[in-house]
């Protein structure tokens, strides 16, 4: 089944695993006639590499992307275009030892249930490995919205469980987690060195904000624009929870505190998120995603061979102590799919 | 574009507005064999059904579903099956005097923006009644769950700002709330009173579980199992958050704290809430929604009309007053849908 | 699966059995603001009812369409349009003699085959009656096509091995087999007699013309005009041949003689078919369809039991003798779709 | 829109244009655990290469396939599987004079039309290179038939207007046109000299079976075996025409003539070609195409530059006079995988 692919108008399908030759994607849908080139994928890319930041892995990928078909002279043709990223640093032995143990927290498990074999090899086809290729379509995509002024860009909001308490958007690239709050992204520095230092690891909280997004995309009732963002966002795989506007917070409101009243001005408030009954109001789209821990520590953890013998792993390879900032980039991808998408689709109703 | 089907082996496709003839749902992809009569959808729908309540609206639909295809002799054929419940107690009279006004909260707004022309009849195809068609093929679902004992429940966690501290479950066919806490009930049922006398509503959260779903079925990376329950909960009108197991709660733990350790009597927790990277690993699924208040309140609220003059409106129409207990079975057939659907589909793996 | 759904911006799904309680439609991606009503509906549907010919089944169906969902105020709102008919004149008493047996040329072997279960029932949802569904979709998807002045007409060039030699506009509406050669048509109609008599049936073929359609629609490589075309009209349940353009006459061509020359008065011929490469040129679309003749025929043939015994079978329902002319409008509004469905997709390509 | 993908259950997606950097194809729902490897897609490969045959182009390519992904230690991984082709014979400027010139009975115009840019070298995306993509996907397809001991091949009934008479399945491998037919096959050849001494092309007449096949596969009523067979040869770049068992020869026969008796022998003819109502009938499946001479021929045609001027073109690139024997392989590959996609669908309903 295509579970591989997303979207419907602007469709995007991903292939490889963390170890193989290569990972990549082919783009379906994309309006012909944009002007694309690798440098633009590139710099993409280079917003979700492991960076030097304290919560990132040591693993070093150049990550250029081979843009291989669908384009002519620098434009996009209307045709497939397929954006391919060769694996190089692949240190597939130091994987050798998990071929046969499940890591808690991984897909080891449920990879070996659901097919019988699994690349076990840096975590196969559910490596973070495979979002560089959402992000190289997302990059595609934003050549849609740019002539709509859309700008999607995210920031972090808790980490570790210290919250940004204040909103300063010149702090936003001061600092290695992409935290609005510079008091608070001091603490979280401090909490990922105490967490480092216990071979444990952590998650946080992103927003991710999409402005000058047109009223009237979305698809009810199963393509709601909501449903759609929902979808986009728990794909990616440390997510475990996705909030729309005001969220968590809009099931203790009463309904007229939580409804957005509308004034000459524009929305008086913006709880909706930029979405009502699944389709945009022209508001800013307002998403919050909830990321877990990494799971690959070095602190010793019970767990199963996969001929089920009780055993202890400690993981050892080089990774993350916290998805963010990395995944930052990725959910601002996956909102740009998204977003694209739905444009799209929109022009079959005119 | 097809926004109003839902599941690609085990796929529906709803129709129909809240003051149209009907609505309803074909299903395509549903096994032969199975047994199928109109008092098991009725039963399903009459747990959606607007209750006695303090919530509820009067509105009274018997709800009457009505197979007319796909059936013979009391089983299902294969073939699409086709259930209509057909709309009786539509009081279109006292939705005219919204017709050119937007309500806060509502899709007016936004369907007016993507569609140019929309049917305003008590929230037109974004009404909520929408969802008894999706109750219907829930109940239809189930009979593919059924013989692998899956059982899907939900019960209310908040209402109000009002949270259950304690889960007892037998505590929850006893209250009007589907709460398995008493006490907490008991407060619910007071707050709504006082919203109620002020004009206003409330929201919620519901809880909904799954047991005895087998190990390996989702489908990575995007037709992941918990990204298609985001997006199905999310496309149920009043969700705007959606968690998987520990959920937002996992962004504030460790890698250690949060990771489910693998023991030979199964996993040592289930933060995961039963899935992990996007597929099924046998533990409970586990989903929390996250419900707005009633957007339809009779305090006064300013608004605009649709040639942009500023007006106030107050919603006199027979509304609930918070979405649940209604929601909670919505939730639970959402659900099974996504299950049914990710069941057959691994059907194609072997 | 969803094997009763066709098209993907412009979707239908049809459901409903020749003798369950009705058949119908459901249309997703239909724009707004489209003038309809059950008149528009039902001309086309007449145009497929069994006619006072010599060809047709004396079986009665009023075959009134009724418009359930997705129009307000004679408009069509962006939202599903469910169009239902139902099933009056269903004599299931005259079928009970085949509930076991298998009719040659018919689906219930291979019904019973894949689903284990059958509606035998006049055949079910193998029946032609489903066709009438389609006809209604294709009665909206013409509301799409008329601001571009696209119209679609069909007429017989062969019939029981009769050949139309020469075309004649207006001779279509004027002989019950919409022939474009008079002389043609009244050796069919001889043909049809003594045929008849003999308790057998007769197939024919159909061309089908589009004029109109702009040059640029299609999606290669896979979803061709020509390719989804020939889908189409292949899933017409009688059809075994379907030829675009010269089509047969194509292979024996040169290179030099099949290509249509540019000139700047447009194409110097039309052996394509108005299709090249998949996308339309802008010249008229030509189909062709070869039907075979009506499986169910009153002379005795051999078959067997659903337990697989040998027994021979005369079948005494009320049938056509012929599929054309009914099958001509089937067609028209399977072309009538395809179009649609490419016309509005090319929009998402400026 | 995802015109470039095939299938619902196994699902190709094909990417690439003929003088870029690379072709390829993306393959989602393949099972797990099939032995694969370079060496079985490259002897399907090579079935479709320029033979040293009379009728094939000068063009050589080695059509290397290299698998990026899906597989590990030698079997599929249920994985998406990514199988890429380098481009390496690629002459552009043999192209350029045709840069702003559209070649008659080429996508030229058409792709013009549809995208305002084209890539022009070589056809582009339009190019029939595109197939070996195909017939990658193809062999791995064949793989999930195997435990079947489904057997699909094909053979050349016609070329240039020259008939095969005779079924002698010795001979097919023994000329270079795969006809089973020796005395035909020496007139092809003959003709073939004659042809391509005037500058000229030929088209011809391809029959594919499938043996083995069990019943009980199609999804009707749209996804039928037959309309799905009809697409994917209808996407075949020259084909214009598609028969099914009797095909065109079933119209001209009455009910009893064309209907196949059932016995416990089996059926009692196959005029069905192994196909009733949609579904599979355990016989044989048997399809016929007709494929359109060569549009690029030596032979001056008058034709327009992309500025609407007219101007005369001769097409003196490497090309095959006719597309037979290599579109023999396409096609095989084609009804693998519409068998392949069915037989994994046909699961969802045990």
């Amino acid at each position: 089944m295509s579970g591989s692919s997303f979207g419907k108008a602007f469709q995007i399908t991903t292939f490889g695993e963390s170890h193989g030759p290569a990972i990549g994607v082919v783009i379906q849908g994309c309006p012909p006639g944009l002007p694309i080139d690798q440098d633009l994928i590139q710099k993409s890319l280079d917003k979700r590499k492991p960076g030097d930041g304290p919560a990132s892995t040591k693993r070093k990928e150049p990550d250029t992307p081979l843009i291989l078909s669908g384009t002519f002279e620098g434009k996009t043709t209307g045709t497939p275009i397929m954006i391919m990223i060769k694996n190089r640093d692949a240190k597939s032995s130091s994987y050798e030892d998990i071929a046969s143990v499940f890591r808690p927290g991984h897909g080891d498990y449920t990879y070996h249930q659901k097919f019988g074999v699994r690349d076990y090899r840096g975590g196969g086809r559910a490596s973070a490995r495979e979002t560089a290729a959402r992000v190289a379509a997302g990059a595609v995509a934003q050549l849609v919205l740019d002539p709509y002024q859309i700008k999607i860009e995210s920031y972090t909001v808790g980490l570790g469980g210290i919250r940004a308490n204040i909103f300063d958007a010149k702090i936003i690239e001061k600092n290695p987690f992409r935290c609005p709050d510079m008091e608070a992204a001091l603490k979280m520095e401090k909490k990922i060195e105490t967490i480092k230092n216990q071979g444990d690891s952590l998650g946080g909280v992103v927003e991710i904000k999409a402005i000058n997004v047109p009223a009237g995309i979305g698809d009810p009732v199963f393509d709601k624009l909501d449903a759609d963002i929902a979808k986009a966002m728990m794909s990616i795989g440390a997510v475990k929870a996705v909030e729309i506007g005001a969220g968590i917070g809009a099931a203790e409101m009463t309904g007229f505190e939580n409804n957005d009243q509308l004034t000459q001005d524009g929305f008086a408030s913006n709880h909706s998120g930029g979405i009502l009954a699944g389709i945009s109001n022209g508001d800013d789209i307002i998403v919050r995603v909830h990321v877990k821990p990494i799971p690959s520590i070095l602190k010793p953890q019970k767990t199963l061979t996969d001929t089920g013998q009780p055993t202890t792993i400690s993981t050892k390879g080089r990774h993350d102590i916290c998805a963010i900032p990395r995944i930052n980039k990725v959910c601002e991808s996956m909102l740009a799919l998204v977003l694209t998408d739905h444009i799209l689709r929109q022009k079959t109703n005119r």
